[in-house]
């Protein structure tokens, strides 16, 4: 998606790492034109897809999952980030590593929001390594529903997640593609 | 707003100790139909009062924020939750109490988000006894912008938060507001 790739490269801040920020305009302050023609645009790859449900986690994930709710027309579910192992039966729970953080989280969400019958698209802002995306896979999995695809704005091609998807057999879609970035700011898209 | 009364009605779940739970169409599974509509109601509400961003905190007042922000065609901040009083002086930071929690939070925006030539809506999914609110109130006013009003979806009545602001001279819009609730489930509006 060409507008996302060209604010990426106007107002995205690279830091050495691999790191790139883009909290002006996407994941602290929204600019909610942009927001709103990101979801349009996934609501256009996923309108024939049968979904029934979207699935995301909090927090930066929300915005994007609400908007694509908007627009296809179907519930937006958000899992939560649970301090403690000690939940009630009545939810999905899995756990999720943070590499931002280096520490394991519990994520959970109500049983009675995921049914068997779903075909849940999976929303996230940023897709790198993976791991909050496979343990949103996991939780859809628990519930018996079937995953309709993955759809983030970024991906980082350069880490592994989204590879791991697709040689899994699920489809992903990025709106912008991220081939590589130099520590000195150069960022390349994957056409 | 009627329909999201009909809502609480029908679909809320009022426990012991005032708590009503709303997580299967407002904050955990959310209809983005109902979602739309509350943003709409919030657009109408201040379509003249001159905002120029919104402002909520993470997680669950992010769908209704992005929601409005898109109906308002402004930007939307979110304020984050923060492990450590440990930033850099590039943010502003306030102390949120949970009471769901009994804990402390502290709670960040960039200064780069708001500026004193913002008017703010703050909007969250909440109000009852307003500690997230008047956090935020707190991060407006370090940032020398105005306070244009404060919107959420649900008002606890009986809580004080609502009319400590009002008291205050600050405009609170509520799109349902729960005079009282029982404990064996019912529950009573204010016209």
């Amino acid at each position: 998606m060409r507008q996302l790739e060209e604010r990426i490269i106007t107002d995205g801040k690279v830091l050495p790492g691999g790191v790139l920020k883009v909290g002006s305009f996407l994941n602290h302050c929204i600019d909610t034109k942009l927001l709103g023609d990101m979801a349009a645009e996934i609501a256009s790859l996923y309108k024939d897809a049968g979904v029934t449900k979207i699935l995301t986690i909090e927090a930066s994930g929300i915005a994007i999952a609400a908007a694509a709710g908007m627009a296809l027309g179907v519930p937006v579910v958000f899992a939560k980030k649970h301090r403690t192992t000690n939940v009630e039966g009545s939810v999905y729970m899995t756990i999720i590593h943070s590499f931002t953080h280096n520490e394991d989280y519990h994520v959970i969400v109500q049983r009675d929001c995921l049914d068997a019958s779903d075909k849940i698209l999976i929303i996230d802002d940023f897709l790198a390594n993976g791991s909050a995306l496979r343990g949103l896979i996991d939780l859809v999995s628990q519930s018996g529903a079937e995953v309709a695809g993955v759809a983030v704005c970024v991906e980082k091609c350069f880490q592994p997640g989204g590879d791991e998807f697709r040689a899994k057999g699920i489809r992903v879609d990025a709106l912008a593609s991220i081939e590589s970035m130099t520590d000195d700011g150069r960022i390349t898209f994957r056409s």
